[in-house]
C-alpha cells in the first residue's frame, strides 16, 4: 500500500535487497519488524515491494528516530541474522523527503 | 539489481505505484522509458521491484537532472498515458540522499 506520509520535510530509508537461498525463519522476522517498527517513536509509514529485487522504503520524522530503530534491540538482532543468512546483497540509504505529489489517493 | 551510485549526496526519486486492470502498452512504454531515462544527463541509476505494489527508485545527480527528466517530450506523454490508463495510483517523492552503507556489493 501507498505509504500516507505528512507533508514534507521528512525522512525515508531506502532498503534495497536481494535474498540468499537460506530463508528459514526470514517472514516471520520481516513481520515482527514491521510490528516494532510501527510502534516506534517518529515512524511515518513504509512500502515495500518483491521480485527479484525487495525494495522497501521506511519513512520516519527525522535523524533521531531512524538512529533509535537500527539500534532497537530486537531489530539488532533481526540485522545480524540478515547479514549472517537471509541476504546476499543489500543497500541502505538514508534521505531527507524534500517534495512529493500524488495521483488516485484518497484523502491526499 | 541494486544501483551502483557515487558517494552521497545525490538524489533519489521514489515512485510508488498501483496499476490499474489496463494494461495495455504499459511494458514496452516502461521499458523505453527506462532507455531514454539512462540517456539522461545525470541519470545515475534505478532499481525496481512490484508485487502489489511497484516501487521504482531512480537516482540523480541534482534537482536539474530530475526536472529535465519530468518535460522530457516523449517522458511527459508517458506520464500522461500513465494517468488516464495505467496507473489506478502513484505517490512520487524526491529526496536528497544524505547516506548509505551496503552489504555483499562487488566493487563497493
Amino acid at each position: 500500500m501507498i505509504a500516507k506520509t505528512p507533508k514534507p520535510p521528512y525522512y525515508a530509508v531506502i532498503f534495497t535487497n536481494t535474498l540468499s537461498n537460506i530463508t528459514h525463519g526470514y517472514q516471520e522476522t520481516a513481520q515482527l519488524m514491521e510490528k516494532l517498527a510501527k510502534e516506534q517513536e517518529g515512524y511515518l509509514g513504509h512500502e515495500s515491494a518483491r521480485d527479484s529485487l525487495g525494495i522497501t522504503v521506511s519513512y520516519w520524522s527525522d535523524l533521531e528516530a531512524i538512529k533509535r530503530w537500527k539500534n532497537q534491540s530486537q531489530h539488532l538482532i533481526a540485522q545480524k541474522l540478515g547479514k549472517d543468512t537471509w541476504y546476499q546483497s543489500f543497500k541502505t540509504r538514508i534521505c531527507l523527503v524534500e517534495r512529493d505529489y500524488d495521483f488516485g489517493l484518497e484523502n491526499s
